[in-house]
């Protein structure tokens, strides 16, 4: 019960730390007959990889992944994927120091507390590392949705004070920006005000929205799997994330019902709703709407000016962090939200096939 | 896979709709000698039971639940506790209408989409009163968690534009207000805003916050089912429910490192936090510090105004909805997340039991 | 994790002890749009009620199971369906005695390990009357499996010494014979060996065979999930199980290879087996043939002789159990595994709803 | 839902087919502060390793286990341990031309009409090699059990018809007889009727005994997840077992209840029984008695005498199987048996230490 697998149908099993040999990830549950090879997962790891920005850490990474199970000839057998994605960077020397103290907004005050010990090169299994095994998963899900007419598309939309202007939204300056912005004017703010942060020792949070489109309605279950939900606890389990939104999610709480309703009309091509307020979830089940999501990151916890804190011999000392540390998590994050995202629509798709006794009958009378 | 089980140790299965028979639930996993009668349960229950005040529904229930097993001489007996409250004040005539369209902000719409057919009376399961189950396993999860010394508290933040002061905080208002705002000049304001809104035949949506005190360090496991994660799937897959926070949420987001940072300093009771922006959590265990965090509430959708939608025939039209609806629905869904909370942290502490390989030795040397 | 829910896409979660106010289960998973009314299930909880033969209980139950939840105009909305019956003729007197020692045979010591204490009336919740969740749930299987076109046909093979002969097979005689058994000359036997029994205060054992037909090849998992793994456990969880077989079982093991191999051939129909040794699962997958199982039970526990035991007390003492006791538990066993395996049956069948790409793809662009 | 994951606490995610890159493990919820190198896994590797005798394939393979992740400085951390063992010795040639047709008694046929296709390669994931994967995961598992005290031995009872002879019974022999009989000269009959089989191009079955001692009791829950239910879906997943049984196991369901029941008795050390019938197990759960189970095994489907059977093309036509195949599967069945039965009580074990309130409390108050 230690919360390494997620999903119920399409599953994945992550496992790896910062410094080990490896990182990698078991998905079962992924339909036969899916072509698959390495490029297609290569894609979004590399969106993950450290060191191609002076935003993300500069250690150096191929982060080259290896399959090692569950395709033959091209395609998916229906048995369990194994990827491996070797580490070839480890400089433990740079952590050494951290295995005496508690680095203030790490984990390393509460893995001691739990495990009675740690593994203190870079953070072990708590490093932004562990989302190489959701990536690599998350990959291989997203490409069944495309093949479903479903995308999940994740970018930044803030960071500290920046956000981006939705009237300029460009679609590839996602992956071409250093911020990871659909905007290409915010984005050169965004680097500026990243800048004067590092130039200062310190470090920024911000935003992440992700939208998926071509969704069928009907998708997620009634009380605790509902997509909202499923969703939530999706994103939430990314290291750094202290919010997350549906739709119009905190600012409905201040909306009142004659505003926050989104009435329903009808055309030729069936019925749709006049706004999308709800972010394309109704009572927790997708409506046929995009469903959009908004993932609040704090500010990276390395940084490197002086900070009060304990060490493990639980005396009162001050730190300073050294080592390799992004001055913002929220770039390098977006890949991996939109992986978690992927990651649960696909799960709840397949849950949702045997929702009604006629697509059952239909699906064995073939 | 169809999601009305909620936990992995101590696990709730909920049932029932608005306009059944009865609502239930089975609780599974709990712990043999707890001291427990129906009054543990029916003080929770009363907390979300309609009818309390000018701002929830008409509807007069009694919600009076029975135990049906597991329970022997007054203790839990370790096998599964079956909890049912009849329903006695089903008027299914009120409801007749809604099965001919959809109600904008609801789940009739979704409901067709994914069974083909729905129970239309008051919602069915998408009703509100699902919540009843949730709130009768939560209640014997919070009385467990009372003897473990942790404590659960959640209450209404805001209504619409008003805020409580933190200043002003009042436990015991929580149960007497008729906002379940901690906060009697605030909780005034809030009932002047609803009073508003009513006139206007409009609603309200609000925020809760929750607490929980008591917690010892090392709760949560470390990727996928973090603690902050499980809160939020849990909270979220509370209808109605649009965003959630945990500690500073959606300001860290806006925060620079050096002020989200919480330092470490260490007492002769053991190692603290100077400050609380994680809000009682660190990599997605438990620190030892206050658990906070929030829940975003829609507007009640079901407003009296004639709003425009879509007949189940795919026609557009236009409804005004009759029936017995709350205003807002914060103030009775205040317990509904104090139980989710109490589920989830509850749960999670069992996890924990086998998280190191001399817990495990003592228990079974003893 | 106290393991009261059984399966992963259809499940159920049952409750309740021999001496409580009732008995129950709630059905999850269960696809919309099916017919169903209590009749559905009665009849499957007729099959195993207490009091219809002299080889029975004496203890007379009406075992009427209502319907709380889940259906909808008579049909299953998708939703949790919540099955309760009431206890109406429990005597606790009789059992207050147990409450001092620990029945050979029984769970009296092993529970009072376990939990420290134990509802010692009937049993309570190691009691055969936890069976009727069982078969409650598993009516509904049942039902879904009929229309598929799979049936799923439980019978007592053997009491005792005295076993059917195939060559005399009557269906009808499963449910109007005392013994279960479908050969009305062989249950003549086996009452006349049970009333040889009874005469001695002792009791019997017995085989119940299970086949099922009309199985679409393909179903089951490759690794964990085989489907007669799946079965397996499904069948030793029912109280006094000792053994379980698929095909040819244990005499399977004392076969060669070229005796046990079942040849492949084709017809203008597909692909058979010229036998059946297999049992109908290659692999841990259906075959397409019949699959055929068989549960070996152990004699009923509770006898009139005096018995050797221990006291709560941990003193040495002798007992002699009173109450209302079946001689043999066999033929109302029987339901119990044509049950359980209906349940394993239509969890897989479900499952495998997601095993190739080209069915997903087929499903949603329906 | 693939069921490439076993357990509920205490978990292994196994992946690999036998002509791939590798075969491995996941093992997800290992407690912290266990020591844990390569050479204990490979211990139990080895047991299972091909080539060791002249009753095992001639296929040659170091099985050389390596452990990725979830180890830091000869201890386990509490995070996923990955362990991977590469395939070193695949000639896919010989098995090409399998691809055209169904082996009998094999899965070649189910998994073409579950998947569409299938990786031919030596049976791909429905290979022997399949097992690795537990092995390397239960090591673990075996390994925690015995600083509880638990020891889990399994040894072969039976090959076609030579049983040991308990009175004989060697626990040595077990890993030095090619037959791993702990009785030489059951082991030595056991040959010569192998060195039969094959000079006929045959093949041979038997029965696995595992025993369990030490166990405390309590072990177990009481409906769904009984030890016997969980060991039985256990063993029952192994590739070729047909037959599952506790303690007495088929023969109880011929004897009288005055000869099953097994008589209680107290001395000075505790509560026992007279006679041990029931293997250790009442009501699903440990009676503190050794647990007993056997495994009936199919003899190895793979045989060199010409069968018939039909091609991937639906033609009738007769094969004769050629490539690397063990004459019996048994002796190196028993180190996999031993493995799925520790995992099983390691599972039950950690779900047990909720069971109790005082138990709870009492690890939260340390």
């Amino acid at each position: 019960m230690a919360g390494s697998t997620f999903g119920k149908n399409f599953t994945i099993t992550t496992w790896g730390e910062s410094h080990g040999k490896a990182l990698g990830v078991v998905v079962d549950g992924c339909p036969a007959g899916l072509s698959l090879c390495e490029e297609d997962i290569q894609t979004y790891l590399n969106r993950r990889k450290p060191g191609a920005t002076r935003y993300s850490t500069p250690r150096r990474e191929a982060d080259e992944v290896q399959i090692l199970s569950g395709v033959f000839e091209g395609k998916t057998t229906g048995t369990p994927i194994s990827l491996l994605v070797p580490n070839t960077s480890q400089r433990s020397a740079d952590y050494s120091e951290i295995a005496s103290y508690y680095r203030p907004g790490h984990a390393d005050y509460t893995f001691d507390e739990k495990y009675g010990f740690r593994d203190y090169r870079g953070g072990g299994r708590s490093s932004g590392r562990e989302t190489i095994g959701r990536v690599a998963g998350g990959a291989i899900a997203a490409k069944i949705l495309k093949e479903l007419g479903i995308e999940v598309c994740a970018y930044t939309k803030a960071i500290g004070p920046v956000s981006i202007d939705m009237a300029r939204f460009e679609k590839e300056a996602i992956t071409q920006t250093a911020t990871a912005m659909p905007d290409r004017i915010a984005s050169a703010e965004a680097e500026n005000y990243l800048s004067a942060c590092m130039a200062k020792q310190d470090s920024a949070g911000g935003i992440i929205e992700c939208t998926i489109t071509g969704m069928p309605a009907g998708i997620g279950e009634t009380v605790f799997d509902k997509l909202d939900a499923r969703l939530a606890g999706a994103v939430m389990s990314i290291g750094a994330v202290k919010a997350f939104e549906i739709g119009d999610g905190v600012a409905a709480a201040k909306a009142k019902g004659s505003q926050n309703n989104d009435a329903f009309y009808a055309d030729e091509s069936g019925v749709h709703k006049k706004t999308n307020h709800a972010g394309g979830i109704l009572g927790g089940i997708s409506d046929g709407d995009t469903v959009i999501l908004r993932a609040h990151i704090k500010p990276t916890p390395s940084i490197f000016q002086e900070q009060e804190t304990v060490g493990r011999d639980h005396e009162n000392r001050t730190v300073q962090i050294k080592g390799r540390h992004d001055p913002v998590i929220v770039p390098r994050a977006v890949v991996v939200v939109e992986c978690m995202a992927a990651l649960t629509v696909l799960d709840l798709l397949m849950s949702n096939m045997t929702a009604r006794m006629d697509g059952i009958t239909a699906f064995y009378q073939k």
